[in-house]
């Protein structure tokens, strides 16, 4: 640091949103911005990747989710060491996450994409269990019929891993009546599931649950958590959600176990090779939902994820403990 | 009565689901069985309307939706006068409850499709603020799209109504993060509401609403709630949801809106005539999506709807408070 000066390295985008709200909060950062092109400029005037020297990043997602990251990554690693990383992602298993790791003392990551990922599992669920396209069919003919449908309400869900993401799920579908074990390392008490397992104890219960949503990060205990034995114990009219990591699911297991009728439906937001590869058998099979990783895909996450990097900002520079923070070892191990 | 005997009028469907469990609870209940056919029968054998002299009745939906309701009701009124009828619908606005309450001292109506109804309204809303089509059709082209969506969380919403129905649908759209304002005649604290107003408050807070469903029975003081000027008060992006009954819409007023652009979605489950005529606008157009009165058309109805006959059976045997009892006088009015 320079003084009492701040350097930040952030996102031109990301800037446009919260600089006005950045100079009254924190007047002493100095703002770095790496444009959607990948160019870096300081007080407007380009700079060299060299010459940036930022103390801390914020990796928002409009520089994740773009071209942009490289640029941003590389001014990262030129640099000689930062002090503090906030990543807009909850993952940081990317190999992105682990380079940065070498050279921040501390990294955050994200939960911004909590909620809608979770309005997202109850609404793609919910969409299954009502017959939202015979509806629609229906309206079409001008036909006046009465379509049955099956709630949440009474139904048993497993969410698998307990993060912020599991327990945003878990909370709304507890509200709607549903009763939610949860899956996590050590079986503590957790909001949103009213019991809490074990991996080890997961297999007992699967015969009996309606609902299972994948939500845990994916490490080498995590891969392929749904592998052929898993799918065996499923009820026939189960329905698989995974907004995780494609990693977390033996994709030829569950298409052979699809193919035999269960479980009933795979809303697969994630995928072992992404973009989804167009020969890809999910795409065409009845029992498949394919979405294109959007399950955070709301304004929502964008708004909470700019309040999550002001807010650690003020505590960084306070030097109280920081959000969300995570351990550098753990995201090299990841 | 005859002797410690109690004569019960009931649906021979419904008796097939219970039987087992009114014998074990209420050994001296005499059951006399409507079948859809609309014979009645005692111990198995038919008898005449007027020699079956129930003491109480209980018209659940498989006797109320099907053409057993009249022999049903015809028998109800041969009577020489009831002691309780449990219905097993919410409203009791048609004809068939006015003349039911005539010549029953006590009447209940029911909670039952307070539930399934409540999970109609978030999954119907639901799918409007996230693009299900539009993924499913994404899907069919084998197309890798991030489709933005819109999420519960942070909308406001406007709850006309705060009977069972209304704090069910509140208390979901709270526990995904809406701003939730109950409209009620008195404005009471109310479960599923933050805030409850009256409907001469409600005018004033229109435009700020995402979300307005209609929860609450037709009356002389709430039919065409929705009319012109509560219409011109709507935001452009606003969503109706009609789940109460067609005469709580002015619907020509409603159609001459949506065509002026708002509000965006109108969600309509009920109709001024039902079945909707094959001549309704409502059915082609882009804005509006028709559903068949089948809002609480799940099988969580049906059995919430036995377990409360079953205890309001029980609590009227001991002399108990009954749930859901309505003064008759109520029901004359409605």
């Amino acid at each position: 640091m320079t003084g009492e000066e701040t350097r930040l390295l952030m996102g031109e985008t990301a800037f446009e949103r919260v600089g006005a709200r950045l100079k009254d909060m924190a007047p002493g950062i100095h703002p770095l911005l790496v444009s959607q092109e990948g160019g870096i400029t300081d007080g407007g005037a380009p700079i060299a990747k060299e010459d940036a020297k930022p103390d801390i990043a914020w990796m928002s997602t409009d520089i994740l989710m773009t071209k942009a990251v490289f640029p941003f990554v590389e001014t990262v690693l030129a640099s000689s060491g930062l002090d503090w990383v906030q990543s807009g992602a909850a993952g940081f298993d990317h190999q992105i996450f682990k380079s940065v790791a070498g050279v921040t003392s501390r990294f955050c990551n994200s939960n911004a994409h909590s909620i809608p990922i979770a309005e997202f599992v109850i609404a793609s669920t919910m969409a299954e269990l009502q017959p939202v396209a015979e509806r629609r069919a229906a309206q079409a003919e001008s036909k006046w019929q009465r379509l049955p449908f099956r709630t949440i309400f009474g139904t048993k869900w497993l969410v698998i891993g307990l993060g912020n993401i599991g327990q945003e799920i878990g909370k709304r579908a507890e509200a709607l009546g549903a009763e939610v074990t949860g899956v996590r390392r050590t079986a503590k008490p957790t909001e949103g599931a009213s019991k809490v397992i074990t991996p080890k104890e997961m297999e007992s219960v699967l015969p009996e649950m309606d609902v299972i949503a994948l939500a845990c990060p994916l490490d080498e205990t995590t891969h392929h958590t749904v592998n052929e034995k898993f799918l065996k114990r499923l009820k026939k009219d189960a329905i698989l959600v995974n907004i995780g990591r494609g990693g977390l699911v033996d994709e030829a297991a569950l298409l052979k176990s699809l193919d035999e009728g269960k479980p009933a439906k795979a809303l697969l937001d994630v995928f072992e090779t992404e973009p989804l590869p167009e020969e890809s058998p999910f795409w065409n099979h009845p029992s498949v939902r394919v979405t294109a990783h959007c399950a955070a895909w709301s304004p929502v996450s964008e708004e909470e994820n700019d309040k999550l990097f002001l807010e650690n900002l003020s505590r960084f520079l306070k030097g109280e403990p920081l959000l969300q923070e995570v351990p550098i070892d753990q995201i090299k191990a990841a």
